[in-house]
């Protein structure tokens, strides 16, 4: 056999992945494996011989326990696969470990803020406070066309976050907290040098005490405006290119400069996601996270609805019970809020998982959580949050991925690592979106829209080559090259705020 | 005292309003009323002797009864004003009347279709299935520019209508259903002779079986794409510029030509609201939706939350009971949906509205409900729905402007007609909206966004005088005249599907 016929995930894995149906007595030498069953392509193969209740690892976790004796090169799956003891015990922090720092300290070009903050873009960002301030707010920003920035070659923009919500809403309720943490943590995220709030005068969301959460910004770089108190449209768009212009010699003075890769939080999130998600492109990027943390970075994963009902994937990593017990509570609160609305959480295998070859809830979840990679869960943050902490952290957001981005960039996320199978067409306003492809097909197809592939995987191009790639894309990206999505002219249709609660 | 010390909104009235304090002694010569007690500014005098438990009737409907005998100039308020037996009482249909044809038929210039619709504008809308398509919908739309569209005079342009879901949401739930409805309704709305459908490939939302339920349209003036099937964002924009491109011939031989009123679907709504709102404005466009009606055309009003607890306004001028029925249930949805989200429904008076002179929930009701005239109640509608019933009907929809307008246009309206006291800086995708000032304040203050002055009603202009100006700016609108919000651009960032469900 070709070594493309299966796929090893983890050096400490007990199963390898077949990309290719495999029959009794194929060898596949680089495993030192011979196939002892009729095994389908995305099936699991033992590569030694597993005791009945030995644990089984795929991605260096825990998928599931042996329900009988497994022979090496024998079939995995739900004959002889099952979850066992584990779904009972979250057994929180048992797979805590050091993580050792890097040799090396890697650097990328980064715009320092004075604040200690470092931005991969350089932005100034005109928000609305309600969506009836929307088309102020776009007219300010499309008035800042390429020719007009041109003697500011330092400045990446003008982007306007405008949104569909801020009144017809509970003035107190978590909708409106969600947004406020949205719209401010753009304000002060380090890729937007200066912010112009605007506001209709009259909406629920009110710029003043919004602005007023957000404490001292630098001199002259945070900027407000009400529509009705400038009397209207045309004003108030006129004033709003004033405060804009007046901002821009600052802004240009910024210039990019070597800083360590410790500076950066990436946010990790997947949308159209295929059988090879779960094989190529997710479990390299969480190689990629693991050098990320190994470098001091921060990574976020999220997308609660596709980890529910496998907690025990993050609680086993958790580096605290508090840290474990904060996700536990979100997890609580998305079954309450399905509930209310009509739904339930289920994310069981289907019948088509299980014809692909995904056995338990926990090898599915693990597809999307392999973005995360191995290292110790250290903070679990709520939609939209400051992330404050260092290495590998969880922010709870919906698995939509808009609005998961969107999260995630206003926790702070300078850039984001998108995979995908089916061809997103997605980009983060004012982030750098980097999208891998997970199955050579998409990249061939849909190159205009991906930045990386991982399908080579699948030709029998090892993960640590491509988590390599992938750590340099993220590092030439936060450095200045731009995305796909970014030349595209992603961004400002796809910011999302989540949106939690009645519209009245 | 000057003639405009007080006014009153209805013949058959009982009260007139004060627009000055008022002290007793004061000589109301054309009301024929002298001044009993000091009376702030709004509220209410009795212009006739009222005994204990009659009506009291302020444009033309109850707004309670009174708890003792009233004397002609005496105020009226919450001491000698109460619900009485009203509040158990829905009393349906018993103010049903007939409501005589205008004499002489009013007619505009619209766009005759082939269906027998009857246009006021002449776009052709790009439809986002969902939000991965927005970037495309918008390069498309945007290619577009009147530059290249200078050829095709009669062309209004080529609208993005792009949303914030589509994907991340129950695929059978009632907030998918809203969405097909709101994009279908836009698809064959008279004011858009041709669509171009744009989906992703992979999301919730198909484009398939949401156009599936369009039935059949003109040939060649419905196209669909998705951008996974076209090998991406680049290629996609190509397409949709091709298919539009080859609609433009088509749609430019469309010619205003004289048409019926009959034609017409007004949709009404407030935002902004202030003190004057339910005495100037809304009950002189109230006269105006009269005039439409008595010439066979239709009106919608909307904003449930508005007149939530005074639904006995409605029921009492229901066709039938099916219609008052169907009203009952979409306020107990109302009332699971805002408990669901953690809330409860409460339009009663607050004390400030009670400091400015409104007694009962039905009075304040009323400020709103006034824009919808005083004729039969001939139907009742769910968001986003087709209306087809002439005369006065209702939709239900939450307040928010944006949202509500938007349902009324994907339920047909071609004009929509919006009130405010503070300023909205509202315009309707592909719909003219006019946009009436309730103050003169307002109205020199913000000039460039509004159409329309109804704040002379305090000086005292009649109502009559007015409700006819208002008729006549939905003529002249409706004909082809740009409103303040066309000119200004506004539109594309206030479509906004009503958004009921969680976000997963
Ligand atoms: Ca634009
Ligand atoms: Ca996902
Ligand atoms: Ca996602
Ligand atoms: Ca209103
Ligand atoms: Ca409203």
């Amino acid at each position: 056999m070709s070594k493309s016929a299966a796929i090893r995930l983890h050096e400490n894995d007990d199963v390898i992945i077949a990309t290719q149906q495999l029959m009794p007595g194929n060898t596949l030498a680089e495993f030192d494996v011979v196939v002892a069953d009729l095994v389908p392509p995305g099936h699991k193969i033992a590569t030694r011989a597993i005791k009945a209740g030995e644990p089984v690892r795929r991605y260096n976790q825990i998928i599931g326990f042996a329900k009988a004796d497994i022979g090496a090169g024998k079939h995995i799956h739900v004959h002889n696969l099952g979850m066992g003891e584990f779904e009972r015990d979250l057994a929180i922090g048992q797979d805590k470990h050091d993580t050792p720092p890097a040799a090396q300290p890697a650097t990328f070009m980064g715009y320092k803020r004075r604040n200690g903050k470092v931005g991969t873009r350089n932005y100034i960002a005109i928000i609305a406070s309600v969506n009836c301030s929307a088309t102020v707010v776009r007219n300010i920003a499309n008035h800042f066309t390429p020719q007009r920035l041109a003697e500011y070659p330092n400045i990446d923009g003008v982007i306007a976050l405008v949104h569909q919500t801020g009144c017809g809403m509970n003035s107190a309720g978590e909708g409106m907290q969600i947004l406020r943490r949205t719209l401010n943590g753009y304000a002060v995220h380090a890729n937007v040098a200066g912010a112009v709030f605007v506001g209709l005068g009259c909406e629920v969301a009110q710029v003043g005490p919004m602005v007023a959460e957000l404490g001292s910004m630098e001199p002259g770089m945070l900027q407000t405006l009400n529509i009705q108190d400038l009397g209207g449209t045309s004003k108030a768009i006129e004033r709003g290119i004033e405060q804009v212009t007046a901002m821009l010699p600052a802004v240009n003075a910024y210039k990019r400069e070597p800083v360590p890769v410790s500076n950066l939080i990436v946010g990790l999130n997947c949308g159209g996601s295929d059988g090879y998600s779960g094989i190529t492109a997710n479990p390299a990027l969480g190689g990629a996270v693991d050098m990320l943390v190994a470098h001091g970075a921060t990574a976020i994963l999220s997308e609660t609805p596709e980890i529910y009902g496998a907690e025990h994937l993050l609680t086993r990593r958790a580096s605290s019970k508090d840290v474990a017990d904060k996700l536990l509570a979100r997890l609580a609160w998305w079954k309450d809020y399905t509930a209310r609305n009509g739904g339930e959480m289920d994310n069981n295998p289907s019948v088509g998982n299980k014809a692909g070859g995904l056995t338990t809830i926990l090898e599915k979840s693990l597809g999307a959580v392999a973005k995360g990679g191995t290292t110790n869960l250290n903070a679990v943050y709520e939609y939209a949050e400051l992330v404050t902490a260092k290495g590998f952290v969880y922010m709870d957001t919906p698995g939509y991925d808009p609005v998961s981005a969107t999260g995630q960039a206003a926790g702070g996320a300078q850039v984001i690592c998108f995979t995908t199978g089916r061809g997103s067409a997605f980009g983060c306003a004012g982030v750098p979106t980097i999208k891998f492809a997970t199955n050579n097909v998409l990249w061939n197809r849909q190159r205009d829209d991906m930045d990386v592939n991982t399908g080579d995987m699948l030709d029998g191009v090892t993960m640590q080559e491509v988590s390599q790639r992938i750590f340099d894309a993220i590092i030439r990206h936060a450095s200045g090259e731009k995305t796909r999505s970014e030349a595209l002219g992603y961004g400002q249709d796809e910011f999302l705020p989540w949106h939690v609660g009645a519209v009245m």
